[in-house]
């Protein structure tokens, strides 16, 4: 299952809006689509959001009229921003669209059907790049789940956050595949229910045992001592190891620390941005009052009450035990870790 | 507004699944209809519950065949025993029946027609007692508000919650009549959305501020410095000050604590439970899987996903910075306070 791919010459994705009832894919043929379906959560997750944001930029290239180098350039210049627009807080998006334009610039690339065909394959690198992260991440994670462990996760950090296979889930998968015998409490993620649409659907298409919880009901399992690993990932990580992620995180991280549960964030090298030196440079999406006032298009608050729905929160380095990274397992002191990850990524390939 | 009364020989009361879309009273003249409304959450919170158990056994005695004293103690224990299995966390549920019984076994009651009047009668001053108990408590809780200050709570502690004008909603109301410039964040309080569809509710007829917001945000806004103290109201409250309330106390009691947020439970006494050494004692309701993986009707989780539903948690005494009761505000060691106050209310009425 690949949540986003390039088929055609064109862009293909589920709308995850719609799952866990219906499994529909959705194609584009215009970058505008791609930052539309981005904003609106057809497809959401870090580096999935990423991959999109590359897909998009191919596009844009892939369909420009442009005649002149300059012109193409200029066509992609504007396409990035639209897409920049779409949602401030994963790093990913940022991170790939550089990551692209980069490559337009490149001067080895003459002439315009060059840099469409080199934007493609850059999309394109990305995307398999993703896959390749995430099971290395699920590997060094892996190493960290004991036989029989309970293991707790928020939202979705799955295959659906990511291009395939998962940042959070990854350890999680790997582990069930080498034999040991886990139970992940799925927390449902209101206001947007991801746990419960997405990772519940994940888990029990591969047979993963799961229980899924109200996010209220985190705490409960934790002081009962029935959660011995708390597995999330990440939409942006500061230079000191802060992480945003989805809202609710941070509250988890506390109440693991004060139970002496460890809590790794799993993080891939492009959710990393060094450019901010912590957690409090990170800017948090505020998203729509309808997302907390309506389930499935249907009422539950009463009319008019005022809302705040932030969709991101902050939780501070020193909540958490460790990073896994698709270059290992960071532990604190994180910032030099951070570091030595992102520069290792760098002398691989394309990355920031 | 009364959550729930006796008219004309039956027991009326607002359903509050309906609400905030439909103000609907159910009017009931048999018992088990009273239980099964307790069971089917039409009316929930402790003091309700209590309220509507004592009304039940008052429905039971003045519907009752019996043409002795005997035949109606006996018509009334089995009503008592359909009552007290509805739900097992509140305590004010087994306070009111207990109380109850006590009145119908008292020997100054010499016929049928006595015991049944006087049940009527104590049903309705179990009602009346707790409005007051409310009103003496919101005055003591008051005190702990300051002019500017931004309250968070949790679930739906005010008037529905009770017979009228709150527990935790008690300090709030007066507050705000004492013209204090508050402002309150109201969690949703998945999976039944008490928050959302009743405390909301109420507070916007009171014209007081509020924010709605998702409970995973509560964190975000407590390590913001946005919420300058926290009220929740109790289902049972052990001899130690341990206790048990809406799922998702436990964990905003560890939030405030890391974040010195005062945080306080506002108990009456006929939800401490003195016969109960601690929280461990304390029976959580495990409730319908159906109450996470639908709403409204609409399933939002994977069909035949495996669900836990616990409806309370326990909050350690030593999490609470005082418990604000009818009888003054307690502060540690609460045990002796607890035990001075269930005394006090001995001596000024029936309570236990």
């Amino acid at each position: 299952m690949r949540s986003i791919e390039w088929k055609d010459g064109r862009v293909r994705m589920i709308d995850q809006r719609r799952l866990p009832h219906e499994y529909v894919m959705v194609e584009f043929d215009d970058y505008r689509g791609v930052a539309q379906a981005i904003q609106e959560m057809y497809i959401r997750g870090a580096p999935a959001i990423g991959a999109a944001a590359g897909y998009g930029l191919a596009l844009a290239a892939a369909r420009s009229g442009a005649k002149t180098r300059e012109a193409l350039l200029s066509d992609l210049e504007e396409a990035a921003e639209t897409l920049r627009r779409t949602r401030p807080t994963a790093s990913n998006l940022f991170w790939a669209l550089e990551r692209m334009l980069r490559k337009a610039r490149d001067e080895g690339l003459e002439d315009v059907g060059q840099i469409q065909e080199a934007l493609v394959a850059e999309a394109v690198a990305i995307a398999f790049e993703d896959v390749e992260i995430n099971k290395r991440m699920g590997e060094h994670g892996a190493g960290l789940i004991s036989d029989g462990d309970k293991i707790l996760t928020h939202c979705n950090a799955g295959a659906l956050a990511t291009v395939d296979y998962g940042t959070a889930l990854a350890p999680i998968r790997v582990a069930h595949t080498q034999g040991k015998r886990i139970h992940v409490y799925v927390d449902e993620t209101r206001p947007r229910l991801q746990g419960a649409r997405l990772t519940a659907w994940e888990l029990m298409r591969e047979g993963i045992p799961l229980t899924l919880i109200a996010d209220n009901a985190a705490g409960y399992f934790i002081q009962a001592g029935k959660v011995d690993i708390i597995l999330v990932g990440a939409d942006r990580m500061a230079a000191n190891g802060d992480v945003a992620n989805k809202i609710g995180t941070y509250q988890l991280a506390v109440i693991a620390k004060e139970n002496g549960v460890p809590f790794y964030a799993v993080v891939p090298t492009p959710t990393i941005d060094l450019s901010l030196p912590s957690g409090a440079q990170i800017p948090i999406e505020e998203r729509d009052a309808s997302e907390v006032t309506h389930i499935g298009g249907q009422r539950i608050a009463p009319q008019g009450v005022p809302v705040a729905n932030p969709a991101f929160d902050i939780t501070p380095y020193r909540y958490l035990t460790a990073i896994i990274t698709e270059h290992g397992v960071i532990h604190p002191p994180l910032e030099e870790g951070l570091r030595k990850a992102v520069q290792a990524s760098r002398m691989v390939g394309g990355a920031s």
